[in-house]
């Protein structure tokens, strides 16, 4: 930087740089932090991560979950507690974040691991391609979307996973 | 920020935020540093991310392993020296961090992965809650506790990954 | 910081501080964009990963390869296309960055999971210790070597992953 770069032009820009970190940390923990959400069965924990009217497109053909208390229902949905009871991991890794103003898009995988009592060991059940839209809002970021599609071969996997 | 606030004040809060953002970002590099120092049967630098006095309490029923020396021996025993030759990975997820102070939490995946010579593929054979809590030392972050669960239906990893 | 520290001081060292924490972030979406890209079929943002003369050693016994070009090459080939009809993913889990001025190190794994249409479940095909070396050049952080070795038994792997 130029020395005759003022005081305040240098810590404008570091404070600008901060908050990009930040803002790249906080959609991070956000994604990292649906795992044990879920697989805790926290319904509120779960719903706080989704803004109010944020969207879970979780599989092809399935109807899409909108809004955060429908997510909160969903965890407490017997179909849930059932993957609960059986032994049930909602593995994901961590996203590529790209953070733009007040938006940002995260992409990742989420692999659905289930114990299996049969063999003692564990089976992977789903591997899915996520996209994750977030929006900053008054209390910080929240999911507006998430799409998920399964890796078995179609085509719309991939076009989630190419538009990062 | 409000024109009238002081560079001091600037920079002593930028500096906050940094020391919080390098925090996260090393209690990470902790956590992700596991895999590569056990799978390659690194008994010192295992031991050297626990606190001479951290516990890592792996699996319900077993005994805790009690201190970073104990952390050395557990690397360099006949047992586990036994998964390595047989072809093992202990893979975990990135953590979500929450740091407060001097002290943090992380929760985490574990996922232990072992080759089958006999089909040339890898099994999954544990998948385990994980619980992190780190004390900020003289040397930097440490393991002061690290508590594994399996996710096979039982309360007990729910109960791991629903206290973050 | 002891009072008498000048305002440019801090700034510089806040500065440096600053930059080293968004190299770590940068390799770390670095290595996190190459599964998307390449599971996704998107030859040029997997060629851009890679440094011009970068190279990818995958496999002991198969030939490295050498150059972006060839990079974008891997991922138009029939080989590759076939992989993504079957149904395939590139898991990578986040690495543990070391960076040292304009050159970094990262450790992760690579977990290629494969959808198998008899069974509608997944199976762990490989999974691999993963050595990236980065290089800083004029737009940004890019891959100058990265190796991956088997995790079946083989001391190449255990060496990998001790280099940290």
């Amino acid at each position: 930087m130029s020395a005759t770069t003022s005081v305040d032009d240098r810590l404008a820009a570091v404070e600008a740089r901060l908050r990009r970190v930040e803002d790249e940390l906080a959609i991070t923990r956000l994604v990292l932090s649906y795992g044990p959400a879920v697989d805790s069965g926290s319904a509120e924990a779960t719903a706080a991560l989704w803004d109010d009217g944020g969207r879970y497109d979780f599989q092809d053909g399935a109807p899409v979950i909108e809004g955060s208390a429908a997510m909160a229902s969903m965890v407490r949905s017997p179909g849930h507690r059932a993957h609960l009871a059986r032994g049930c991991a909602h593995v994901l890794t961590a996203p590529a974040v790209r953070v733009d103003g007040d938006r940002a898009v995260a992409l990742c995988y989420s692999l659905m691991h289930h114990y299996v009592s049969e063999t003692g060991i564990f089976q992977v059940s789903r591997v899915s391609a996520n996209r994750w839209e977030l929006v900053r809002g008054p209390s910080g970021w929240r999911v507006g979307s998430r799409v998920n599609r399964l890796l078995t071969g179609d085509e719309a996997a991939r076009a989630l996973l190419a538009g990062g």
